[in-house]
């Protein structure tokens, strides 16, 4: 049992003056006003939930940006595979660890690993793969939610490509398997998209994921995050990769769709009338040239976003929501495109948070009794040097960074936010040569 | 004399480990390849010029984001405006030594100033605001090539308003008699827009600013920043506002327009034909929902570049050079769209500088005789560590920030940036009530 006290927390009902009461377990048990310090924090906010990452490809920064090959998102796809095809458990374990620091120190309380580099480099299947991420996660001290991915093809009528064999399970009953012997880090299950997966299978994933793990085990896929992909499925099925989906599952609030960037209006009412969730990942989104979903009037319907880091070339929840807000102004033409009476950055980061813990059915994301005791607390670096908390925010979204980042609390602890003294070596070694 | 050492030194030729010498002017009067150290660093870039800053509105980092009024650049400029009037020369010394100590700490050694906030508060002409902005230069350490703005009117037929009093000058023959007074901290002129300033008296002014301030006096404008100022000027004389400006002056590379985000394929030539740079502020041009600059065209024919922190809600170079690619991938959906063979980051450093120190006809901007010695240092922080140059300039621009750099030089003399401790008063006084 311990209090925690902050001079003003984002709370459900706005920035208040707090004692939070947590328990041996790292919940919260009680709140409450309060004029006393001693002060653990000026700015408190609820940790930042990273709903979208595949933690390998931090490993990748640098090492894809020169105009050789196909300027394209599919060509950064062959030089990422060539990379992920060397990748030991060892290895697994160096980049994780250092990613997941790095998501501590900008802000990130839980990441969900949205995990398909299974088998490990001869093919041979094992759970090492996974748990050198559980390991990882585990020594850095962030909150793991790790999505198993189902992958099974190269794309619609294609079998999968030597490249793409250590994604690959045969059969749902095999995959069922590794969600029973992963334990209690899987939050949920990743089928990878309709490319890689038949969508008639996704019934009976869903069933068997929510046998081993669960009634809340959530779902999320890729959905239209490349143009190339909604034309591939209007080619073979007739239908939008979102449309596809609903045809053959019941869609519900566990569901998350990663990118959705080019979704139609239908696609749309169909994501909000089930209450599909979409996890946008901006600084991936704008690396890949992907394009831009239509967050605000996803937004405005009442749709949850939540934001992930996804390729990992940055990390940095502030960027995110910065990046998130000015690509809708940029292609708008128009400011505050999310923003409220209130500012833009504790709406912005509230909901994020908030919808963040939501599309991994965890008890976060908010600080509210009966919620993990996961905080972000600031600093008073410029720019929020001497604000009061929405200014602050609002200087926070549009001109800080994780460097405004004062301490991390996951589960009541101070974490000690850190790096992996391994990880040059592992870069330089998978990726010099690539 | 002295002589700084650099392993790898991004000079012309590319990375070379370096010996600089410096003379007592601080300019450099020799390098030389080198294996011997001590060193000074590891990587050395050439200082980024930050080529078009209103520093003062770095006082509204905060509170501008709220989604109320207008949500546009106009709403934007009316907020600004209440703001602006009330600044003393007090104040504006204040704010700009924190702008510029934020600046050097960002990787800025240069900063071209397009001051237009002239007059005091009470309408009185004098230099005290140009001279506080010369002081808090000095006092920061940073570069200074002021800007002084020509403003007559508040648009097409339009006299200025009241908010716009302390920007007017009466005559080009009073606003020379300024750029004399001010002395050789003047670069050149900033004719504040075809809106502000009826461009038949552009030819005068051009003339009166060489006279003064020599041959080499720049001139910059901004130019069809928001759509609304196109269809304005296309009204009122039936030009773009670039095509305006080419029809009164005869343009060389001393020009530069500022933003030129809605130039048409005419103008894009006409500019290219002439030599004129563009400058562009990605932060600033996001923020506000201009829209986006085609910097692929204007690059791929010849055309250069400077980047510049415009309103000052960010200060970061590094993120500016992001942003100014990811935009382009967004909207494009495209990969490495300024990116060469080598890679992005270090193509787009060495242009930036190179064009930053071009639009102010100053001998910076590249590691060389006969130039300032202006350094950036980059650390060894995630996400450069171990990574050789070309590889730490691409996690440098897709992955860094700020952070990164470890150390500015300007003139040969590392500078301790700081900011300035009455900041968080002064602007708590000057925007909590606007």
């Amino acid at each position: 049992m311990k209090t925690l006290r902050f001079k003003q927390a984002l709370s459900p009902d706005g920035f208040r003056p707090m004692a939070v009461h947590v328990d041996d377990k790292g919940l919260i048990t009680a709140v409450e006003e309060t004029d006393a310090g001693p002060w653990d924090g000026a700015i408190a906010l609820p940790g930042m939930v990273n709903a979208h990452s595949h933690c390998f490809q931090r490993v990748m920064c640098g090492f894809a940006e020169a105009a050789v090959g196909e300027r394209s998102f599919w060509g950064w796809r062959e030089l990422m595979y060539r990379i992920a095809r060397k990748i030991t458990p060892d290895d697994q374990y160096v980049i994780a660890r250092q990613a997941f620091g790095e998501m501590l120190a900008a802000g990130f309380t839980t990441v969900a690993e949205f995990h398909y580099l299974h088998h490990e480099p001869d093919g041979s299947h094992s759970t090492a793969m996974a748990e050198a991420v559980i390991g990882a996660a585990r020594d850095a001290g962030i909150r793991l939610a790790l999505l198993p991915v189902y992958y099974e093809r190269g794309g619609f009528g294609q079998p999968a490509s030597e490249a793409q064999q250590r994604f690959v399970h045969a059969s749902v009953d095999e995959f069922a398997g590794l969600l029973a012997r992963l334990g209690d880090t899987v939050a949920g299950i990743a089928p990878h998209s309709v490319r890689a997966v038949d969508p008639a299978v996704l019934p009976d994933l869903v069933a068997a994921a929510r046998e081993v793990i669960g009634e809340n085990a959530v779902v999320h896929m890729h959905v239209a995050e490349q143009r190339a992909e909604v034309e591939a499925t209007g080619q073979a099925t007739g239908f939008t990769p979102a449309a596809l989906i609903a045809e053959t599952c019941e869609l519900d609030p566990l569901w998350s769709f990663v990118h959705a960037t080019h979704v139609t209006d239908h696609d749309l009412r169909l994501m909000l009338a089930a209450g599909v969730n979409t996890i946008l990942c901006p600084l991936t989104e704008a690396n890949l040239g992907d394009g831009l979903f239509p967050a605000k009037e996803f937004m405005a319907a009442g749709g949850r976003i939540a934001i992930g880091t996804d390729c990992n070339a940055r990390i940095d929840a502030i960027e995110e929501l910065r990046l998130m807000e000015y690509a809708q102004r940029l292609v708008r033409e128009r400011r505050a495109v999310l923003a409220g009476k209130d500012g833009l950055g504790a709406l912005l980061w509230a909901h994020a948070a908030r919808a963040g813990a939501g599309v991994l059915a965890l008890n976060a994301g908010r600080i509210e009794p009966g919620t993990w005791a996961d905080f972000v607390v600031l600093n008073d670096e410029p720019p929020l040097t001497g604000l009061e908390p929405h200014r602050a925010l609002d200087a926070l979204v549009t001109g800080g960074d994780r460097h405004n980042i004062a301490a991390v609390y996951v589960g009541g602890q101070a974490i000690e936010a850190a790096g992996e003294t391994a990880f040059a070596t592992t870069v330089n070694r998978l990726c010099t040569q690539a």
